[in-house]
Order: structure tokens, then C-alpha cells, then sequence
């Protein structure tokens, strides 16, 4: 039985087609984007409706805060990070989801924001699995 | 007398050469990037060193969401919105600032992000006051 608040959230079709699961957090769906020029996680708040942060409830905020800190320092800890990325847009997807991803002085695109540079490189399978392994593990501490 | 928190605390000089001042919310500093194209603010915690968000004590943490969240309905309030665009990117200027930035379906860089895209096109002075003048007295509420 799913909980309340996951009732009638379904993931964005545009999101299932660029990311593939990690874990779920208390609020948000924590993604990897199938893009191995960068570290690049997206947290999905499993809110139906919501688009803007401030449609979220201020105590869902301060959740999604709570997980967009986990998850900067867990990739801080686990990859190379000259810069954390975080960003909130939504221009494409309407539905909800900040970005963070690392960003290295020597990275494809740095230091102009990643979106549209470029094409996307997807991650090998062996590859995949080990990164979505470290981070659901370290996630899950 | 400096409160405490803003001891040692200076604006980055992009900063300074790209907005102008708006006003000041408990934690950030909240200016105006000098851009007729979008209304574009961004907030800078007065924290000198602070150069991602998990590098703010978690008290100054929930107040960045709190004032992230208030200028967010502001600017919903004050002009027409498609989508808010919020990120804290910092690879250019790594004192910590967050953009908060509407947009609209038919503007200049729609739907990529707006960073680095076309050439800034400064306000008129007296559209430039009676912009900082409506956003300041709004923020003041």
C-alpha cells in the first residue's frame, strides 16, 4: 500500500527516459543521469502537482533541504568536485526536480551550466551499476 | 556597528559590476541583475566563505530556504511567470549566490536557461528605480 503522500505521484515520462533509480529518500525519488560526463543526481519530490519549490508544503521545504544537503555531500564525498550544481529549472519538465551535479574545471562544459552542451554520454552497463550501487549505499547512511 | 555575521563579508566584484541592490532579508543580500530581459534576482548570504549551500550552518540553511521561498511568491506576485528558474550554479563567481529568475514562455532564451545566452541588456535608469522600488517595498511585506 503506498504511502499518502506517494497517491497519484507518477514520475515524468521525459525523467524516465534521461535517469534510472538510485533510492528513495523520505520526500524525493533520487535519480542518476544517464550521463557519465558528469556526477548528476536529480531528486524528485513524489509530490503530484507540484512544479515551483514554493508549491511544496513549507514542511516538504524544509525535507527537500534536508536531501539536497545529504546528497551534496555525498557526492562531494564520493567524486572529485571542484563546484556542486544546484538547480531547480523545470522549463522542459514541469514536474519538480532539482538537479545537482559535480562540476570539474576540467569538465565538458565548464564552466557554462551543462544543460544542452553537448550530447548525452550514457554510462556502460558495468558502469551503471557500480556508480547507482556507491551512491544508493552511501545514501542510504 | 556590523552585526556579527556580516563581519568580513564582501560583495564578489562580478557581483557588484552585474546587479544592483535591492535589499537585505535576515541571512542574504538581494540584488538585481542588470538584465531588462528577465526580472532576475539573486540572493547572497552574507556569510564570507561560503561557497555552496552545505558550507552554511543548518540554521542559516533553513533561513536560505525561507527567503529563497519569499522571493519566489514575489516575483510570482509581481510579474508573469511560466516557470521560476532557482539555482545556485557558482562556477564563474564562487561566493555563494542564488539566482531566482522568471520566465516566460516567449522570452529571449526560452526554454534553455538564461545563462549566457545573447548579450545583457542593461535597464533605463528610471526603469531600473521604479524596479528596485516595487521589488523592495514587496520584499519589505
Amino acid at each position: 500500500m503506498n504511502a499518502p503522500e506517494h497517491h497519484g505521484f507518477q514520475l515524468h515520462p521525459q525523467l524516465v527516459a534521461d535517469s534510472h533509480p538510485v533510492c528513495d529518500l523520505p520526500l524525493s525519488t533520487v535519480r542518476l543521469i544517464d550521463d557519465v560526463r558528469w556526477p548528476w543526481l536529480i531528486l524528485v519530490p513524489r509530490r503530484p502537482f507540484a512544479s515551483e519549490v514554493v508549491d511544496l508544503a513549507h514542511g516538504d521545504q524544509l525535507a527537500l533541504l534536508v536531501e539536497i544537503s545529504k546528497v551534496s555531500r555525498v557526492l562531494q564525498r564520493q567524486y572529485r568536485t571542484d563546484k556542486l550544481n544546484i538547480a531547480a529549472l523545470g522549463n522542459l519538465v514541469p514536474q519538480l526536480h532539482v538537479h545537482i551535479i559535480c562540476r570539474r574545471k576540467d569538465d565538458a562544459a565548464w564552466p557554462r551550466p551543462v544543460w544542452g552542451v553537448g550530447t548525452p554520454e550514457p554510462y556502460r552497463p558495468e558502469h551503471l551499476h557500480i556508480r547507482i550501487r556507491q551512491l544508493a549505499s552511501s545514501l542510504a547512511g
